[in-house]
């Protein structure tokens, strides 16, 4: 039986014409059935190895399918060509993700409060969702199902007074995305100004996307107007509702100089990251920059995954005409990125009044974490606290301390805590000061975070003296 | 009473606060209360709105929180600037988007068949996921949650013959989103290699991605590898399970051909796009490219979109070592772009074999529904069918006729069918083939879009002779 050396295992869970297969395509690998070489008849494969005559026919057929094999008319079968790849010299090691070290409490500013999510009207909606329309499990629309968009359109309006069509809306897997995607539609060569200090995340973006940025320094209203006039920049990417990390809203007059820098020249555009935007302690949130410009210069970006679930991943963007013409031009052919049962969840939930509700909710439980905090942190020596009228995070300045060395014996407890020069390019900005979030603390993580930071500051005075 | 001249309504169902707030932003917007105008004290304005003092309190403290006017200490409220943008001189008016005409049967290759999707367990699983664990609703892995991983790392190996662990998986909303990932991951002067006639759809992503690109011409195996070494590519996107749209299966002589030409140099990769890998109708399943790979060359790419339903955002990608170090280093902050109650939803579907089950339906059905359309398809005049042993779309060739006047024809029947032609970029593709996808349609709209069909060709031939 020429070079067929194998035998088959008739005992093996394994069926015979599998067997026989990875028998023949052993052989073929291993360069003991070289390509063109013939393989021996069904019939006498049949009688070498003992197996029924359809094992062999099986096993053939998959062989020819896969072209391991072929046949040539009344001549049999065919052992085809296969080119051999080296393998690696060594198997390249997988590369290790870089762990974060553990700490027992974690001021920061990403997380979130998830313990007051509804669950029970989730879950309902979500299943009701499943069977509510075949039509709902075939592709959606592009820019995200037109009755969700026109629900979240009327919400925005209510709630963040912003200002557009459904059809301006762009629905999308996440702030980043959605960024990402903006920068498709802007202009190659418009350079980007950023806050700085400013959002790390919104930084990287541009480093990754290989936009050109240009950080722009702040003043206590928010972006300089100067200094972005002097950046040569054409889009200005803002956090108005609540400035990342200085924490401070941006006043309406500074809204609307910014807004006449943009109006001033052709392709001059603003976005507006409406971060923290729902939440704010002292008085009701303060209306979206979008809403106040009459030119079409805003870009508004907005997520569900900081007010309900870091794990939804639903984000917004309102786009101006000339963009959405770009986006209409470019991405005409696209798929949403976000799931339509989602989308559809979503929808039931904001139309039916649940969406405002836990947004009233969650404002409550913030207020109440940050008073808490806020009392705490005002006991310490020197300590003066800002940026906390909204917002999941505040500053804490520790007049005249060194807040990295501050931070580094909070950690060493266990408790981490965001030195503000960590958020600054080029900016000068106080060393004393600490970016601290509470969204996904208790009150007895406050307590005990702020106890240790206590500690850490008491060493850093002690030493210093 | 200066310049005030509003009057405010009492039995309107806005509160009197918000009036006032509304009639003094109105005041300060239209310029008759100019920047550091001084506003009547509160309470000459109680006396002269005949309003109690907290409603004014309530109106002055908005307006102070967000900028319009301020306080300052013993001389009162003052009205702050307020920047002008001109209104755009006309408001832009919205692009409209472009309707595709209507059709009643469109045999599009994008469709897919979800009456068979499993509501039942996909309605239940659902909603046990938003109850089963808490920490769901936190932030998740970016690469897609561990567990999940797991789970589709062990189905790749078992249906698709993917060789890789779960550190190597990268989980993302849609192919064209991983994609446009990997393009980020891979050189910036990387030329990529597309299939030509190919997928139109991943041509646009590099387009708008403004990454260099070059079409290859295939042979009857698939990518012809000579063409391939002289297009300078060092990237080949390929469609190994069923090529789109010329509907071969890749023969793993070529595979390991194209596995050589990838080992050749530093630097080379390819992209498996397992479109249609998991249909085929007259034997099992082949095996992934990605599992013959010694070398850690090939980039594997899969969806649920097209086995479950098109509106399930989740896709999958598996990293060779040198691509997911880069992924690590370069998108260590960024978040998933998939919903983790999503990904636990589908892992559970999977882990109780209920995802095999579906796929083995879903194999029945069209094969059922392959079977009926080429039936029906041979019965026109000179029509062979090829590219139909696997995936939702097949070749239809009408000897002779011209496939581009034949689908106008059928389209002013509302049937809508694809030239080959369409789909090549520099190829000379036959002129008289049509692609076909039938995943969409039903035993009677086949029947239906072949009979209009059979007569869109007659009246060709009759106006040829």
């Amino acid at each position: 039986m020429n070079n067929f050396t194998f035998t088959l295992d008739p005992a093996s869970r394994v069926p015979l014409y599998q067997q026989l297969y990875a028998a023949v395509v052993g052989e073929i690998r291993a360069g003991r059935l070289r390509g063109g070489e013939r393989l021996p008849s069904k019939r006498s494969l049949c009688r070498h190895l003992g197996v029924s005559r359809s094992t062999v026919e099986t096993a053939y057929g998959i062989l020819c399918d896969e072209g391991y094999i072929s046949s040539r008319e009344r001549s049999g079968y065919f052992a085809c060509e296969l080119f051999r790849t080296p393998p690696a010299p060594e198997p390249p090691p997988l590369p290790r993700r870089s762990a974060e070290p553990a700490c027992r409490i974690d001021f920061s500013t990403g997380d979130v409060d998830t313990s007051a999510f509804p669950y029970a009207s989730w879950a309902r909606l979500t299943k009701e969702v499943v069977y509510s329309s075949p039509q709902l499990l075939q592709r959606g629309d592009r820019q995200g199902d037109e009755p969700f968009r026109r629900e979240l359109c009327a919400f925005l309006r209510e709630w963040r007074g912003v200002s557009c069509m459904p059809e301006q809306i762009v629905i999308g897997a996440g702030v980043e995305y959605l960024t990402d995607l903006l920068l498709q539609l802007l202009p190659e060569d418009a350079a980007i100004a950023l806050e700085d200090p400013g959002y790390t995340a919104a930084r990287r973006l541009f480093e990754l996307s290989r936009r050109a940025f240009v950080p722009v320094r702040l003043d206590a209203e928010g972006m300089d107007v100067q200094a972005l006039e002097d950046s040569g920049a054409a889009v200005a990417y803002l956090t108005p509702a609540h400035q990342f990390p200085m924490g401070m809203t941006m006043p309406v007059g500074r809204r609307t100089r910014l807004l006449k820098w943009a109006s001033e020249r052709e392709g001059r555009y603003i976005v507006e990251d409406d971060y923290d935007g729902e939440f704010r302690y002292f008085s009701r949130t303060i209306p979206a920059m979008q809403g106040l410009d009459p030119g079409g210069r805003v870009i508004y970006i907005g997520t569900f995954s900081r007010s309900l679930a870091p794990s939804i991943r639903v984000a917004y963007m309102v786009l101006p005409p000339p963009l959405l013409d770009a986006y209409l031009r470019g991405f005409a052919h696209s798929s949403s990125t976000v799931s339509r049962l989602e989308q559809e969840t979503l929808r039931r939930f904001i139309a039916a009044g649940l969406y405002g509700r836990h947004l009233r909710r969650m404002n409550n439980l913030y207020r109440r974490k940050q008073a808490l905090l806020t009392e705490a942190l005002l006991r310490l020596e020197g300590a003066s606290v800002s940026g906390a009228d909204a917002g999941l995070h505040l500053l804490l300045r520790l007049e005249g301390a060194d807040a990295v060395r501050v931070a580094e014996r909070a950690a060493e407890q266990g408790v981490r805590t965001y030195p503000l020069a960590s958020y600054a390019v080029r900016a000068a900005v106080p060393q004393d000061t600490l970016v601290l979030g509470f969204a996904g603390l208790t009150a007895e993580t406050i307590a005990e975070g702020c106890r240790v930071l206590a500690q850490a500051l008491a060493a850093e005075r002690a030493n210093k003296k």
